[in-house]
């Protein structure tokens, strides 16, 4: 087995132990001791030896069922002591940390700022440059499932989406279901209720219509229109595993303007040609700039109108997270999970976008994503 | 209308700014930005003027419509220009939060150490002590009526999980509902999807059962089953909003152990005990300590065993917040929101739970939860 980068980040910097703290939804925390708890709690690594996480009394129990890491209590590690004397809990957390680990230690570099202020006072802090984000983002085959998995869930939500779209019936310009108005709302909630019986859980599913789809993250509210772009943007995580996928498909119900038919065809042209660039050893930037060229080709620009994201990130404990994929993405590596999602946006027409997501191979992008690309339902 | 508390703090230390850098979930960042954002951004304040963010320009336009502060770009805040020259992320965006602040700094306690570590390359960096912490913690008058409806959206989950299991029957010492087994996942799996309906996010609700109840954060799973404890903790959180509730019921089908109803007995009367003392002035940890004192008056322990957490806690924009309700707590202000929720906990027995939320007033608790408290259903 080769050297864990965490090991070998440490004895760069002559560093005793590896630092993190964090709780809730930290895909860091996640990732080195795969327990999940809403307070913050500490993470530490000494040079050479496995994991330790320190949590209270109360959650010991389920942590040593869950955790990877080995699991110490707050009184283990000494707390009850150290808060007689000291009363900040940033300094009694430290000094419960300096207890357990050394002189000198490497840290998150999303560590609280006043965490690392507080170790300072006893220790030489390194700061880590990216380590764990590094890690994470070269997938193991175990997480290439999960990703796989949670996609397979993504997508049949999204038929059950586009389904309520293309089953409505029209009526004065607006869409409408079982006799009341098809709402962004309505087919969201759907969604969701879906994923929820499949063991996931999405939030702020992106159901846009019209001139709104020209704004990326405008999540999109009240009744639906035919002839109009819709813009279905969704990203689940697996309740058990912990694991999100990203997609994203842009629908008309019936023929929308030109101006989108146009739009989309170069949009799913430029998705095929990053997709093409990409494997191991290329630069992100690579990929991105060539559907910027691409767009520019067709007449698109690529600055505050057109093209004005990136072509994608990594996916995995986050929905976004190294690497990415834009003008200052660097060498892709094997294993790495990425989307890909050019999308082309216009105040004054409106946006379309198509976004899949796979992984890097030594050759190619296998592509995760299968479901079909087609504007008009 | 009184100095802004950030106002005071910067003007304490004399810092020209305060600067917080976060997304996602992040608390702090809501409440300053009312902004929600996956990706971290940039908030500053100089002294007493408002609030900014920096948000990419696809962000731009959402920020607009959204947040309280005022909205400026990357490319506005010059980024374009500093990352021809710095190629690291965290330096990068140092320079151009100094480019919008001065030479004192008074940054969140959670800023990330990797951008502390940069800012700190040209300017004296303050670490804030928790002064949004403190704010968060007195709710307005907006806040509160946020928080009651959440709150009552709760009760109406708690209502149809309890009803779930009432109304089930046994088999062979196993709970069913329409001919199959009647499981944590199913009653989880329904209050979700009722939130939903009612806009509101839940996860990992606990639904516990039997000797799993004596650890109060295993989530539970598997066939319910009578004469056993069921501890219901919900959290849920209103997604228009941002607020959580938080409630706990302990249940159980048909009667339980005599120890289950003498725990659930001493629970009931302690949390009245916590609820008849707190009133602004007062420490949460004499609100605490009374509860532990009542229940050592009854043979209960208050160490690994029994009493095992804190009496309560603050609850807003997160589920768990400040101010703390164990033994280290200061004074109430009023305000506050918090539970109450003691608790009993024994491996060899199961545990018993029971959680209400109200805010401090002047003279008393003012319970949010109008919930009945009855073991047996």
């Amino acid at each position: 087995m080769a050297m864990d980068p965490l090991d070998a980040a440490m004895k760069k910097c002559g560093a005793d132990a590896f630092v993190h703290y964090a709780g809730g939804e930290d895909a860091t925390m996640r990732y080195l001791s795969r327990f999940v708890m809403h307070d913050s709690f500490v993470f530490f690594k000494r040079h050479r030896q496995p994991g330790t996480i320190i949590v209270p009394q109360m959650e010991a129990e389920r942590a040593s069922r869950e955790s990877i890491a080995a699991v110490m209590t707050r009184i283990q590690a000494g707390l009850p002591e150290i808060i007689k004397k000291e009363k900040n809990p940033w300094k009694a957390t430290a000094q419960m940390i300096a207890g357990q680990t050394g002189k000198t230690l490497r840290v998150s570099p999303d560590l609280p700022a006043a965490l690392l202020r507080a170790l300072e006072e006893s220790a030489r802090v390194i700061v880590d440059d990216g380590t764990v984000d590094m890690m994470r983002a070269k997938k193991t085959p175990e997480e290439i499932r999960f990703i796989q998995t949670v996609q397979k869930k993504t997508e049949r939500a999204m038929a059950l989406g586009i389904a309520l779209i293309s089953h409505a019936t029209e009526k004065k310009g607006i869409l409408y279901h079982n006799g009341a108005p098809l709402t962004s709302e309505v087919v969201r909630t759907e969604m969701h209720k879906h994923l929820m019986d499949d063991g996931c859980r999405a939030v702020e599913t992106i159901i846009s219509c019209g001139k709104d789809t020209a704004f990326p993250h405008i999540i999109g509210s009240g009744p639906l229109r035919p002839h109009e772009p819709i813009v279905i943007d969704m990203f689940p995580r697996d309740e058990t595993s912990g694991y999100y996928a990203d997609m994203t498909r842009t629908i008309s119900k019936g023929k929308p303007d030109q101006q989108i038919i146009d739009m989309y065809d170069a949009v799913k042209e430029a998705q095929q040609i990053g997709i093409s660039i990409i494997k191991a050893g290329v630069p992100g930037a690579d990929a991105h700039n060539a559907v910027v060229d691409y767009f520019k080709s067709r007449g698109y620009e690529s600055d505050t109108r057109g093209f004005i994201h990136n072509l994608g990130h990594g996916v995995g404990l986050q929905v976004h997270e190294f690497p990415t994929m834009g003008p200052t993405g660097g060498k892709l590596e094997q294993g790495y999970v990425v989307t890909v999602e050019p999308g082309l946006y216009y105040p004054e027409i409106g946006g379309v976008r198509l976004e899949d997501m796979g992984v890097v191979r030594a050759k190619k992008f296998m592509d995760f994503t299968k479901f079909e690309e087609s504007l008009i339902v």
